[in-house]
């Protein structure tokens, strides 16, 4: 953990919001697009995907997984009452900033033994989450541990986190498009309890 | 409830993700600063904070939630195990994109009858939840319900949802800056177990 | 809402154990076991089965959600991130000592709405709940917000929300009696990440 | 893992009832009141209550965390948005039925680093999670890998998990007992949005 002084000092709403949507813009516009139409081909074809990830990381895949409902797929979050175990045909959409998150790295490990493709969301291409992955989808953010400002002025993890749900929902899009489906279809699988 | 035939058609992720980043900076760049920055001077002189919002709303006002937790607040999410109940002196930040949701807009009703203030995110300034706020904080995308694609390409409530991510990050960002905390203060705080 | 001034008093941990076992004997021994054996089959037969209550009664009966998840039913919490539409054939299984819980009342009537059938879990067989239910299950604790202590010497629902637990899982044994799985298939289905 | 060819025949709501009643009486009457007693000390007098378990056991301690909540102690539950990092001072209030989760043995580990008290509720008194604890309260039911029925007709854990709740609502009602509190002073803390 590199550890630093940074501090955000002078920043109003109107500073910060410029901050956050440049450091998303140049980043996405980084992503390599065939690697994330790949990952859609996965999903698609997936007999379930599950979804895992810490925290914020957590809680943005969650978002990208009720939209992947909303498209017709099987779906599971790692840690709901109702998800069932991993197996054969799954496919796990792992996040982890540093791709050293214990939890997620684990999941990996489970679902390569049982025969379910892993799908990698992380800053670091050598770490071991992508070393676990059939498709590395590089989000080149910092790594939430490293507080020394070099690639983003935000605080810990958030270009990250803001760039994963920005990035699946992007995927979302296109997936959608291949589908021949109205946003109708959509709107009906929309939970209407609760 | 506007229904309508909206399809995506013909989009990769490379086109989905030009859409996405437009869409967020077109919309960011329309919100009035200075609401924000009043909103965040309501949020850190709180007695404690509560978030609402109902499936991707929710998850992404958790986000912000959870760093508004980091930052030293005292914060609760609705729903929530451990959540008691809001108070006399508590804000209670609550998002519908329609303004319409009915357990936000209960909630919102319930703060306003036991003396906490309100702060609406919403797309609808005229709304039951804007009515009811002290502070409406509008971004400008469309109401999920409306399927035309007349402000947005994409699918239902997602640049809403999106923008809610950004926005509270921003306001994050600035807050940040009027504290006198490093990050590494910040990272204390960060949960060491779960 | 009686509110009184009940007060546990002069109470340590083995006085309170025999409570609490005296209490859920005497009430589960008062249930008419038919209701959960026709209850059992409306669930066994369902397309998809949802369930559904606030606090400490949603927890208890989120429990039972993912016993039945492990007897190979499909199985969605309401408000859970990959909860879909309940729609016809579909069964909501929905807690509420009361009966009058707002969220949960409502739920039954889109149900009703959709083609879906109710079984209702609560103290009160008259309750606008009870009314939408194709099956009343009543365990006939105090409801929480009688605090008489005319029927029980705990606190609030406390008694009915442990009857919820125990009756569920009595009837997930008496379920898994009728098919012809073994301890370790179910086993398989436990979730395996997370 | 001890996997057997367990199944449960025979068996109606009725006779569930029976073994379900029965299993809990004869697990709750060879508790040791004294260690309850003693951990209800620990409870009231921290700083803050973690509580930390995985699936049914999980559910059952969040429903315990919700009580001491309305008790008025101050409480997180592992893996909630909201919930900081623990600390000196702190409790860990740890579930596991085998004593060797690998989460809870973690947070246990983390607990004692920092300063914090652990709590152990699990079957397994010579466990890595109980001797990580300052007190261990065993409810000696089988631990639910264990399918072979010796010490309950019940799917794998179930006993465990029930056993966990009807405990810790029966401490929860000594600690009010020993509080110069009316039930309506707690229920003034039930949560009211949401």
């Amino acid at each position: 953990m590199t550890i630093t002084e940074q501090q955000a000092t002078g920043t109003d709403f109107s500073t910060a919001r410029s901050i956050v949507l440049q450091e998303n813009e140049r980043l996405l516009n980084a992503v390599q697009p065939d690697q994330w139409d790949r990952a859609g081909q996965l999903l698609t074809n997936a007999r379930a995907v599950f979804v895992i990830g810490n925290g914020r990381s957590g809680l943005a895949i969650q978002m990208a997984a009720m939209r992947l409902m909303h498209l017709g797929l099987k779906v599971h979050v790692a840690g709901e009452v109702t998800a069932p175990a991993i197996g054969s045909g799954d496919v796990l959409l792992a996040v982890s900033g540093s791709g050293t998150t214990g939890s997620v790295v684990s999941a990996a490990d489970v679902a390569k033994k049982v025969g379910a493709s892993v799908l990698a969301i992380t800053t670091a291409p050598d770490s071991p989450l992508a070393q676990r992955a059939d498709e590395v989808l590089v989000l080149a953010a910092a790594d939430k541990q490293d507080h020394s400002a070099s690639i983003t002025s935000q605080y810990a993890g958030s270009l990250f986190e803001q760039s994963v749900l920005l990035a699946s929902d992007a995927l979302f899009q296109a997936l959608w498009s291949k589908e021949d489906q109205t946003a109708e279809r959509l709107w009906e699988r929309h939970a209407n309890i609760g």
